[in-house]
């Protein structure tokens, strides 16, 4: 079965901006104790880490977002984007490094980059798809201003028959085209990044999910489900689900 | 074997109130410390917010309960339904700000939605079944006084030839139809609640049973477990079994 | 394969009292910090909940015993049964209440039902099993005084081909009949108690085994091991060995 | 395929002296935080436990050792041979007793029993093997001074094509014999002392090899891993591996 | 399927210094606490360490270098490469009892053996390949200051079909020739260091990956997924992914 030794065509990829995303758990007992003047400075320190951030959006060189996780796997989770790793570590530590920090425990992460792959790329016009506008839009994406979000971590399974790894392109191609329609299908409902984390992190890739309505997460992944390069081939990490935490909410959050 | 591309058509879900299952341990050591009257006082906020809660149930917007867990694994179980995410999101930032959240440990979660699939749907009359009392009553379901709870989070396999989301329509529909049978045999006697956390959490879904004859837990799971779709397509997490908590017997658990 | 679906008769169970294994680890450091009149209070406090426990004993309304633990895993493991799950619960809480609780950390519990099964079971009289004395015996049983006790919990398999659900009852029964005719070799060696935790902890069943011969429990496990019920259908979690710890060893286990 | 019910002819085990290792992590911070003559005061007494734990040596009714472990898995292994469970207790309690346990955290440990298996007995010369010199020396074995140790806990597999348990006795001896031929063409190089675990701990062995050349480890365990027996059914726990902690070192490592 | 017993021809190693990676969190709240003179000391004490261990490197004795890790896995891994596993005892000893570690929790860590083996051989010149400059090069290097760094610990598959341990020399031959070729193909862009761990840890390899393009891990990593020996046979631990923290770093990295 082995005798004849197979590399399949690698997919390939167009990589964007590197992503960190951070969740933390609050220590809100540690939190309590402090006067009310020790933890408006404390946001306020925050705040102005998070203003410092912004220039970078303003410059489209990078994007970030606070959303409040339900349930205890964490209680808020920063997505960050960053043209490169160094910013991203240099961000990580500044935070770890703010007062804020010593109210937060650790809870998970995730490293990629922002990721189109060729599989449903279209014919392509011969230009540097790094210049094409579109492409770029979605290499270097703001992220949206969304009520709800969804991040998991996903694998293609390696397993018996059911091996991703093991197909050829052309089979590969031919799945995603139907697995892509069903995304498609969402347009205007859910905001989708991909993130690959290949030689980054332990899953493949990242997903992370926006919507104004957070059951179309589960109707999404769900129907997905029962395709194919989910249902044969698919492998997920933990689910994490949030509401959005503007900035002008973060005040009220953190009141105690 | 994969050249021949499959999506199966997906199950449609009816959708009701959001649910989060909270499970906490108490830390005794740290709540022996304090006085009798700082006991007193922090039991006092918690059951003010048990009562703020409990409006939500009497106008139909909600409903919770309190479970005490046997064995290690928790302590207390708080199971809360609310219309959307955000009040989920909200209630356990209430609680995580509570003085009595001070003297608990998050020991496991779980968020989901209440959801009724289309597997075992009658023909339905043509009309909204959202329109539907029956059908309401069971989306938007006050939760029941039993004296027991049992609740597990459960995936249907996708593993080798035992593939749940590569099944057909039909075969899943006739797999779930002998498979609602055993349920309802239990009719009376067991009360279910199937909440779906596709998109939300780890597992697919997450099964609240209540009862009040522990046993009829045992007997119902165990009875299914023989059937195909548990036997061959059911892969389980974590079991917790509790004794209700009434409101009226907390001061009684509380005290030391 | 999955066209003709398959719903095999459930095995039915005979169940009697409920079961709490509870382990625990001591924090000596903190407990070498009292006094040695703290220690005495604190161990006077505890023989006297296990006096009280002792009623049930002389009431034929429970049984309980505790044994040390070999071994990191956890240093004490409290087996505690009774008719009903509150009396477990209720047996927890005092406990945890207890002064000497501050010094134990939780290292593992389980939750389950001592269990009979049909599938040994002779051809029966035709009486109500829950009245003959033999099996009223076994379903609530005095725990043994024995010198050593090994505890595990465990699952049937359900993977792939090797599905113990899928079989039908004939198969199950001829494959329990040899299982048993192992376990019967060792009457007089080994004394087993069988607790059923389908719906009540995370594996289907607990395993307790009693002897005056520490080797006899490996020696029952591996021979048990070659036969085709547990080479392939057995799926074994975390395993526990422990030496008595007699009522009257406790002063001695706990003085530092 | 399980119509056939089957027992295969269990493994005869010769059973020694009862083992455990006890992993442990020194909290070095706490460590340093003593005063030099409270640290003298901590080792003094724990040379004097290892004084009297000694005298079992001489008494050919024990042996023991330590070792530093590379790596964050452990610091310091702790492993005892005893002729009965109660004493592997006993020290255990008496080290946890003791002050130095205050400045260490329990990391892993393993409880088993030296064990010689039947299958790679000779024809035996129908005397009691418990009393031949041979077998005695490997039941009873004094622990040596080897330069390093490794330890590691395995099972055999029992997963679909692959289940050792389900092989005849001749299969097995057959497949042991060669296996046994891998760790012969280390005598001299690497000793090796397997021990029983099935009903003791979580795998059914422990290995423990002794080596003044630790590249020997890898070479043997990488030898024997291209082995059927290792290839398709050897199941691996964590590997630790250390360097000999002799008692005149004791003083040189603690020294902060 | 298990009558004709096969021992495969091992493949052989040729082994360098041995390898410790460290990975440590940062306890960024306690190292606040400390007056600005404090922490300036243990940072002089820490550089002096690193002084004294690049001495080492002088003598071509060994080679160490710092990296700070992206995400919540560790903030910092130190990688130290010696000819003795004494030394990385004596390395790591050294660093636990430093002020520094004192601000360090232990997050992972690695034991291994710089490792070639004879699947990608040439012919060889018949003279002893621990005097070829090119393989000593190879099994003693100097660390490089690259950029980014990428660590995982990997094993090869052993499962069902899947089994590299029942592959012949030849196959396995093949297979690792085109994997490598693949590695070559990035020479100049990512420089790989392979340490062997069987016997050691966990996994049996740990791939240390040194570029000056973060994206050429992954790059290497997913086309290198496609290729058979990872496809069908690699399997996968954690993997770190971090940025150059070179000396003159580190007193901007731990200013506070």
């Amino acid at each position: 079965m082995s005798e004849q030794h197979t590399t399949n065509e690698a997919a390939q990829t167009l990589d964007g901006w590197y992503a960190l995303h951070d969740f933390r758990t609050i220590d809100w007992t540690a939190w309590k104790l402090l006067t009310s003047d020790e933890r408006q400075a404390i946001l306020h320190e925050f705040t102005g880490l998070l203003e410092k951030w912004k220039t970078a959006e303003h410059n489209q060189a990078g994007s970030q977002t606070i959303y409040s996780i339900v349930g205890q796997k964490a209680d808020i989770m920063l997505m960050i984007l960053r043209p490169t790793m160094e910013e991203l570590g240099e961000i990580e530590l500044e935070f770890n490094k703010s007062r804020l920090a010593e109210f937060t425990i650790p809870a998970y992460s995730y490293v990629s980059v922002v990721e189109l792959s060729n599989y449903l790329a279209g014919g392509g016009d011969g230009g540097d798809p790094y210049e094409n506008p579109h492409v770029r839009a979605r290499l270097y994406p703001e992220l949206p201003s969304s009520q709800y979000v969804c991040f998991y971590p996903m694998d293609k399974r390696r397993s018996g028959n059911d091996n991703w790894y093991m197909l050829s392109m052309d089979e590969r191609k031919s799945l995603m085209r139907s697995h892509g329609l069903i995304g498609r299908s969402y347009a205007g409902k859910v905001k989708q990044i991909i993130t690959g984390s290949v030689g980054f992190d332990d899953y493949e890739w990242g997903v992370t999910l926006f919507s104004d309505d957070v059951l179309q997460f589960k109707k999404l992944v769900y129907e997905m489900r029962f395709d194919e390069v989910s249902a044969r081939y698919g492998e997920f990490g933990s689910f994490f689900v949030g509401n959005r935490l503007a900035n002008e909410q973060l005040a009220s959050y953190f009141h105690v």
